[in-house]
């Protein structure tokens, strides 16, 4: 799947994912007026706003792009039938020849982590059949457990040859409090004291949770290619530390928040990327979901909604493709 | 929600809550056998399945303990129809007087984050009406990313009078990859300066983590009671770090996973309680759920799975409280 994301990125020539997560602000009245009148003000009518909000944007720009990123938490607060439209909204994007990216940010151990990599990723077993529950082809996932909870995630990456982005330093304002701290190079040579020179120095936790991500990315690497299975997430908003990471971690894709609404452009992300241009997908949501709120795209008006994110989608290709000089 | 867990601790003389963690492998055949006779070897058999083991298994023990705690990865990967018997058995246990923390582990950024804390602790809005989508007591929570991720569950925990517990130190053997580092002492001081003479010396990560969960929590206390709604995860299986979280947050209610089949013992655990034997309750899942696939209550075979939990619990009960000293 990291090579057929790689395929597409350089079919579309756009190493763009569109995070699709509806908030009920963005979903155009009419759209919500439709669902309500069929389902009522419900969880299921709520669901099914969302889910055609999605479809509007997803028929207005897959042509563009390689992969879209839904954020499970948009859904997972409609509950059930919130759920339903994610599901849906997955199924739909593959129609459409979309890698999808589920960003879940999951997190637990042994059996539990199992349990979410077969749900997103693999296959769970009833009986004699077995089923995709949720069928990402890509998750997101949190490291605080440790490698208690990525093993599982790499055994079934293997499987289905998906794949993972783990959380290194994320976009938000806070991430330093614990990302940013310093540990102190007595602990860490003891934990990998072959590795000499750069163990004596005194580092920050994201240096030591990219040198696990590119660890677990050599046990869990495709037939052919360059890249792991196991990515990386790092915010555009921190781009010297993006620079590190790109070092510390050469075979991990890094899928890129922060673009856009969260304040990073095009510029912070040349050292994401590799030499030929490979190496990292930005992700833009709000940016590109909800164009027809901002100022910029307001002329496309409610209806022209997923007009106003293809022309938003068109923008964010060409400011990043300027910054990479293509 | 704190102070009702608390007095339902009181009332059955027991800190202990019931990790409903439903694995098939678990769920006596007779069971899945019905479940697949009315919806076949399905998502749906599935979740039938372990909605009616877990009916069995509350039916019989609801008296003895004072909460329940769904892990819901477990549901999760049966899809929609797992999630609605997530679903359901929350709701069954607060039939039954339980109180309900939801084992979920999110973690993630402003508006995400709200979304989570709104769909399992709050009230989403859909239009003119408003819905509780999973609606549990209390939430487990990842501060990886920060305070960006608490801060949501904080205001919503206000508002619903509900409750967090953050992971500090997890259970899992390869935790301390990332919650045993030593933080430097000089980046420590310049975090919280004021603080003199402990920040003169390295710590681990979840020494950091605790302090923030105090934090946290002295802005997050109900209006009568000395426990915060924000509370710790700390593994039983880690007992010196539980004596120093223990002093480091003591507004904090210590969820203690681990116990069991992970390890811990009820003499391991006398230092997460305060001197009233509060302050922590102690979880355990497979070693109540499944008890009838162990050797000490393999008399009651599959069809008195039920009862071998009862039994089970009376054990744990037993061995918390001779630790305790009651």
């Amino acid at each position: 799947m990291i090579n057929r994301l790689i395929s597409k990125i350089r079919k579309t020539n756009a190493p763009i994912v569109v995070g699709l997560d509806p908030m009920m602000k963005m979903v155009p009245e009419y759209i919500q007026k439709a669902a309500f009148a069929e389902y009522g003000e419900t969880l299921e009518g709520a669901g099914e706003a969302i889910w055609q909000f999605n479809k509007g944007i997803v028929d207005a720009i897959y042509d563009l792009i390689p992969a879209v990123k839904p954020q499970i938490a948009m859904y997972e607060q409609f509950g059930i039938p919130g759920l339903a439209a994610f599901r849906k909204t997955v199924d739909y994007c593959h129609e459409k020849g979309l890698v999808v990216i589920g960003d879940i940010k999951r997190g637990d151990i042994g059996s539990t982590s199992e349990a979410y990599a077969v749900g997103h990723l693999g296959k769970v077993q009833v009986g004699s059949k077995s089923y995709s529950a949720f069928d990402e082809d890509f998750a997101t996932v949190n490291p605080y457990m440790g490698s208690d909870n990525v093993k599982p995630f790499l055994k079934v990456c293997q499987e289905e040859k998906k794949g993972i982005f783990v959380l290194v330093k994320t976009s938000n304002p806070s991430s330093g409090e614990l990302q940013d701290r310093l540990i102190k190079a007595r602990d860490m040579a003891s934990g990998s004291g072959e590795r000499g020179g750069a163990d004596s120095m005194d580092r920050p936790l994201y240096e030591i949770v990219g040198e696990q991500v590119a660890a677990w990315g050599e046990s869990c690497m495709p037939e052919e290619g360059e890249y792991s299975y196991v990515g990386a997430v790092v915010g555009a908003t921190y781009p010297e530390q993006g620079k590190i990471l790109r070092r510390i971690m050469p075979k991990a894709f890094i899928l890129v928040p922060g673009y856009g609404a969260q304040g990073g452009k095009g510029a912070d992300l040349i050292h994401y990327f590799d030499e030929d241009g490979l190496g990292a997908i930005v992700n833009s949501s709000r940016g590109i979901i909800a164009a027809y709120q901002q100022e910029a795209y307001a002329r496309f008006g409610e209806r022209g909604y997923a007009d106003a994110s293809r022309a938003a989608v068109l923008a964010m290709k060409e400011d990043i493709s300027s910054a990479l000089g293509h």
